[in-house]
């Protein structure tokens, strides 16, 4: 089992220090400290297990450490900054980890770009040594990319000229729409094994800045001071400690304080039951500053995610993810008050925008995503968006017979309208209603009214509103479908339709790129028996198919 | 060889029929007329053959037939529209032909797209039976679909549920892009392998109208008519035959009146060598009306695009395509004057439009673009979008020992600047310089200036401008490295370098949906012995492996 909780106290890749508003990341690889032991993870090269780590890292710098407005990303090895992503791993991956390695070292770039765009807690790559493939592409994702000028250092995406494959972690789409490298010259780079160094770098516009070696840390740490100034970050709040995720994993079930997952194997079902808040968030003056790790929104999107990575990585067969709620909406729009009401504050925000990485990560899974909306259940606000984000939501009309129920409701509430976009930079019903965008002022105008099937149907918030004759057939028949179709057509349709309008960094990386490397990922050319992925390492030469498809 | 050169007296599968300013265009395939004896295209289904017509219908209406401004698609078939892709084709096709297959078709569905937004000839689907799969997306790709409202007819997509691929021609994306289906609607239907009918399917947005059958004919005669008025076509004008083309092909080569190629196969490379006009454009009142296809601009779009075509379906190894042009740059300056200043006239419109669609083809072509600029070469204004178009332009800087020449030089015309967009909807200029947007302000004060290699390379319009004495040397080398690389990973890194900035239902089609696509095109659970495509039409249901990847 792969498991992606961790702490610093554990972390066997990286140095994490402090000096006042200033915080440096070092990797600094442990090569016998892989997932595996089938490879070593030598030259500052990484596998998943380090990249849990940094996801972690970059997660606690904006919970723990809000005075932290400038992180310097950088190498404790001496002369060496990192080699990417460990090869040998590479090569013996199976193709589903090797799509959900990416897919998580991709999200852990994002929040780290989240980060600085929204959080103003900037990274600075300082590069020490030879920066190739994943190296470059985490310095990448910070907003200044510094380099030792000698002729040891230079940046590099070698994976295509070495390997046969593509930079697999965002690497093509921010050389030409983030730093906006000419495509002749991103060309030129990524076909040239050795990369580039010097002034040329900095002249291509693959990195900012070249300094001598003596004084790479001065000059980051100024330029760390510099980002700095312009940074939304509480200097003087304090942080609080993200403790040990109370949960339990069985054979069949995963239970966490506000999550219930029970896996239904034979349909291949994830059965996830989200739970309401159990009381009113506290209103007195200085609540805020006693928030910790056990305010309800902050759990659940800490137990939310936990849950998505678990199952990416760990239940590749439970094809579809099933969401239901229990609890009092009521509680959950108070909730949702305080948190759109007070994005002004640090926490709030960081919080708000942790949901928002979340529901993301939903959207980017390989999975169906359905939501069931029955008596009893919260769909409010903040967990309204999971239902939006289904590939399909049923809404039980009325109730069931014999049973002493409500009708479900479910309820808008200012959180449905901006704080929480989607990787396209929409909300969910702008995504939805992208062909009636005056439907948004009708909806708004029904902020916090109960809604029922019939009701919710005629608004378009469900798609599917069956009543107590049609319900339990029209869902089972709907589930069991889901899990007789491939798989692959449904992650290619899933990832086709969740997306319309808009295209930004993110949805380029998660569905051009990713698109693209996936293929080749099961290319012969790439894993084939003569394959360059396969063959590295060996000293034999790579024999390809040279047809253009 | 497949030919992708027909005309009317020819098909097979198509009846075009005019009645003043409205054609009809009826799908009637003939069973036995597909490219292969292997398979019958029953159902009005189609293969390769078929949609060669339907390109060939759809590039004559725009030339020949000038007076036409609607177009209604139809089938000719009793009850029954479309059954889609043939099946049985798909399921034969080596992964390559699928590949390049869908482009093509996707290609043609965007020239009908491109006939409707710019030239005002506008297209509407009639639908008079079943018309699943590729069927609709054909209809997709109109202004208007119009069904008939029975038992019997109905739009689907139902690749999904019975082939465990994607529509494989932009439906996806213009569900949900273009007529902005509600993602979980698409969903549903397209994993409803019957499709939806009446009523319903115009309340999803999955058609525009449902009439009786009765009617059908008259209210599609009705809404052309209606369409007609807002067009820009020119009744009263001649249009002109787009006659046989000129054309040689030899073992190594192939000529044509404006284009040689020449294959260098130990290298993978094709030279393709392009002819400036031979003389200035007639310039004389009544000049333009006496246009016909010798025309240059004209004549090099089709030459060109048959190149294309051929290259890409022919000869799959050649994974470089090396442009040189030869001619006088002022002959070329001189025509492109006419075809930016003339706009206003329909056919010169429609040229311009023809070399856009051309050069748009050039770049989601799955092949390594270069550019060789060198002395006799007339890289100007149109013909410098081909080495724009290229990966990589190398530009001679001086002349070569002992030879009587000038330098080369090229230079920027005002079709350079806004009628030939790449398909993200920029122009080569706009997407090269996305960085630095104050730039083409620069580029536009040096319009019809000549530019040496130096003063090229200075203003980043040729990334590499060796002199002689490295010139042979850094392009042979150049060229080696690129035929050494898997090919695969080169259509990936070409693919997600050629196109930043903004996206459109052209690059969602020709990026991430492809990109899916093709990676579900070769997943076991799609052509694997038990794959779905595979054992389609055997009796025998496909045996999937659940894992989501």
């Amino acid at each position: 089992m792969i498991d992606f909780q961790t702490s610093p106290d554990r972390y066997r890749h990286w140095k994490l220090g402090f000096e006042g508003a200033i915080a440096t990341l070092a990797m600094d690889v442990d090569e016998a400290g892989g997932l595996s032991r089938a490879y070593e993870l030598k030259l500052n090269s990484y596998d998943l297990a380090v990249d849990i780590e940094l996801y972690d890292a970059v997660q606690r710098l904006r919970f723990e450490h809000p005075e932290v407005s400038a992180v310097i990303l950088t190498s404790a090895k001496e002369r060496l900054f990192c080699a990417g992503a460990n090869i040998k791993m590479l090569g013996l991956a199976e193709h589903g980890f090797k799509v959900n390695f990416c897919k998580f070292t991709n999200e852990t770039r994002n929040a780290i770009e989240d980060a600085s765009a929204n959080s103003g807690q900037y990274y600075i790559a300082a590069i020490n040594g030879p920066c190739a493939g994943g190296g470059y592409e985490l310095a990448l994702a910070t907003d200044y990319i510094m380099m030792v000028d000698d002729g040891n250092t230079s940046v590099s995406l070698p994976e295509l000229p070495l390997l046969g494959v593509l930079p697999g972690t965002g690497g093509l789409t921010r050389l030409v729409d983030k730093r906006r490298v000419r495509s002749d010259r991103a060309d030129f780079f990524c076909t040239t094994e050795e990369g580039i160094r010097g002034r040329r770098a900095v002249e291509w516009g693959l990195v900012d800045a070249v300094v001598p070696r003596a004084r790479l840390q001065e000059a980051a740490m100024s330029k760390a001071a510099e980002l700095s100034q312009h940074s939304l970050r509480p200097i003087q709040a304090n942080g609080f400690a993200l403790r040990p995720l109370d949960r339990r994993i069985e054979k069949d079930r995963l239970v966490y304080g506000n999550v219930t997952v029970d896996f239904d194997r034979s349909r291949g079902v994830a059965n996830i039951l989200v739970q309401g808040p159990r009381s009113a968030p506290a209103e007195s003056a200085g609540a805020i500053e006693r928030i910790d790790d056990t305010f309800w929104p902050l759990a659940l999107a800490r137990e939310l995610e936990d849950v998505i990575l678990h199952l990416r990585f760990n239940e590749e067969s439970i094809g579809t993810w099933v969401f239901r709620s229990e609890g009092d909406g009521q509680l959950v729009e108070q909730h949702d008050r305080l948190l759109f009401d007070r994005q002004d504050h640090w926490l709030v925000r960081e919080i708000v925008l942790y949901l928002k990485r979340v529901f993301k990560r939903l959207e980017v899974s390989s999975r169906s995503l359905f939501a069931l909306i029955e008596p009893g259940s919260c769909f409010t606000g903040t967990l309204l968006e999971l239902a939006l984000a289904a590939d399909r939501a049923y809404m039980l009309n009325g109730t069931r017979e014999g049973r002493e129920e409500q009708p479900p409701h479910i309820r808008l509430t200012k959180m449905n309208f901006g704080p929480l976009p989607k990787c396209n930079g929409l909300t969910r019903l702008q995504n939805r209603f992208l062909g009636d965008p005056g439907h948004l002022e009708t909806l708004s105008q029904r902020l916090a009214h109960d809604l029922d099937a019939e009701a919710a149907a005629g608004l378009g918030l469900v798609g599917f509103n069956p009543d107590e004759i049609d319900w339990d057939d029209e869902v089972r028949l709907a589930l069991e479908a889901r899990a007789a179709f491939s798989s692959d057509a449904l992650t290619g349709l899933e990832a086709s339709l969740r997306f319309a309008g808009p295209e930004t960094l993110e949805t380029k990386i998660f569905a051009r790129l990713s698109a693209w490397q996936n293929w080749i990922f099961q290319r012969p050319n790439a894993v084939g028996e003569n394959g360059a992925l396969k063959l590295y390492g060996t000293g034999k030469r790579p024999i390809f198919d040279a047809r253009r498809v």
